[in-house]
């Protein structure tokens, strides 16, 4: 293998590519990139976990086809470290890599191309595409939900799926719970998705794909089965194994008769929210809203610290109680509503809580109270 | 107590005195600020770890004289996130303080102001005035050669001296080390300096000076003993125990009749350290230098990874000859040359080296050579 590369397109492909190796690996070669130039010009870089692949292929004129591989993170900040504009030659040789920029000279160890593993696609029937845009806003708006539980291995991830809904047509929901919040995204299902199984797409790839949908726009090519999924991104393709779990049927804790409406400036409420928290004990963090015509008063008792109060006006009519959040819960969500008003219905101090932006929003919210 | 201070100022004063209050104490009233309204007006916020105090004055509008102390984390986290521009109200009664702005009230346990521990300064003879620029540089060019081994207490700090230096009158003389690297800056020596003792500054009164100097100009008080000092620097106070212990004579490490003279560029040698050193282990990260006519290789050669070699240009006309140094060492002295060339004074591969700007140079650096 011969190849010579820019530094900046090398760079932008490693840095890619190394966020998906572990740093600590019992396996050795998981540790390496796979680097695979081309007859044809450009080079491939592939890193793997085991559960999570990708590849991402940038230009490179080859003098000399060929694969091999060697550590990623070494060989990122190899690069990294070399000048901006340096053209940097890779060889591969008798089991040593050399790369050579400037009056710098690297040889590497490698290990052989052909122990490095590759995820097996195998069929992926369902095929569509989203817009990237899309795809953030789906991402951005449930990733907080998801649990890190690892005995609740099947709320590690996002849940896809599709379903029927009514004359428009059918609609694809992304959801994520930890068992105390649940978020949900709903979005018109695109073309080719109709029939997909219901998929839960694990953490990391959800964080991985995120990093890349930062530089993408336009269209992302969706492939999947009913155990792998991939993202076709510009020049990198993602895959990941899909987890082996079933994911709860969350549609039953969505409230439908909670019957008292507030609806508040969300900014002033999770300014307020925060303020009261930071006297609350670090473990549970719970804050009191006690509801009363047309304002929300919030507080927090602490044995500790004292006591803290704030009132935020807001619309509210019905019957007054108190009913008790988890700041940090609470503000992950209204941190999501980009509008000027949001809406939180309540039943009862010990019934799930149901918070939107409004009922044309793509975004859905269920927040479980806590005893204060 | 009770007075009234716009939020930046109260969140500026309060940003400076809590970094000196330790994350975890095992005396309660440590983890508080004393807050002290003066009949004239102003408030006096005061913190300390009884080894470091500081006080710093902001305006205040004082209806009340009085003091007490809170928790001096929680109170910096209310004020920061109170809306901007927000007057603060602060009035304490009956063991609580109560904190209010706009909708919001906060009520914070107190401690008694009695029992908040002041370092008692002494009689501090030596007084004399350093331009802030000229301590921000001693500081700067100094601290990273600070040894952290908490055994070795004596070298916790940088040692300020006064020494009598030929014709041109006394030099005031800031040194540190860890025994692998020596930085030493000359400065001359301030009118009344020239009577004070050494004295050792500890590592935190070093890192909250240097925080406080980022926002003053003109000139700063020094006034010390043999066991304490004080820093005035505009609206704050710090005053810092001294190290009981005794600073080696480091001037016996110095070396004066290295031999040979490479003169070269600061900036590339320090980017072909950094590069080279990539592939070092962890634990030594030695890089080796290969000095021959006119050019300096650098190299490194891993077990695990491979070897890595660059060549940087630079005057060197003596014998040619290999010498190891610590990669992180040499990066750290590199990093604080201002100019384009660097003088490096050698001797042999076990010789402590000399590295310099020039002989003008107020900062003079001495490396220990690692084997390799």
């Amino acid at each position: 293998m011969k190849a010579t590369i820019e530094r900046a397109a090398l760079l932008k492909g490693l840095s890619h590519v190394q966020s998906v190796v572990e740093r600590r690996n019992t396996i050795p070669i998981l540790s390496n990139v796979l680097l695979d130039a081309a007859a044809g010009g450009g080079l491939k870089l592939m890193a793997t976990d085991l559960d999570l692949q990708i590849v991402e292929t940038v230009a490179a004129a080859v003098d000399q086809p060929g694969a091999t591989t060697v550590s990623a993170h070494t060989l990122f900040d190899i690069v990294r470290k070399l000048p901006e504009g340096a053209q940097v030659q890779l060889s591969a040789a008798d089991g040593k890599m050399l790369v050579a920029a400037g009056r710098a000279r690297f040889n590497l160890a490698t290990l052989p191309r052909d122990d490095f593993p590759v995820i097996a696609e195998g069929d992926l029937p369902t095929q569509f595409e989203l817009p990237a845009a899309m795809l953030r806003q789906i991402i951005d708006k449930t990733r907080f939900a998801i649990s890190t539980e690892e005995t609740r291995y099947y709320l590690n991830g996002i849940y896809l799926h599709v379903a029927e809904e009514g004359p428009s047509g059918p609609v694809l929901k992304a959801a994520a719970t930890d068992g105390h919040r649940l978020a949900r995204v709903t979005v018109p299902a695109p073309a080719g998705a109709e029939a997909m199984p219901g998929v839960i797409v694990p953490r990391k790839c959800v964080a991985e794909l995120r990093k890349l949908l930062d530089e993408v726009d336009g269209t992302v090519d969706l492939s999947l089965s009913a155990t792998k999924i991939r993202f076709g991104l510009g020049t990198a393709i993602l895959t990941s194994k899909l987890i082996d779990g079933t994911f709860p049927d969350y549609s039953r804790v969505i409230p439908t008769a909670n019957d008292k409406l507030l609806k508040i400036d969300p900014k002033s409420f999770a300014q307020g929210v925060d303020r009261v928290a930071t006297i609350a004990s670090e473990k549970t963090r719970a804050v009191k809203m006690t509801l009363d015509r047309d304002k929300v008063v919030l507080s927090v008792t602490s044995p500790e610290n004292g006591t803290a109060a704030e009132e935020v006006p807001g619309d509210y009519t019905a019957l007054g109680f108190d009913i008790g959040f988890n700041a940090r819960y609470l503000m992950d969500i209204l941190g999501q509503i980009d509008g000027d008003l949001v809406e939180v219905h309540l039943a009862d101090a010990a019934a799930p809580t149901l918070i939107r932006e409004n009922d044309k929003a793509a975004a859905l919210y269920v927040l479980m109270p806590m005893r204060v």
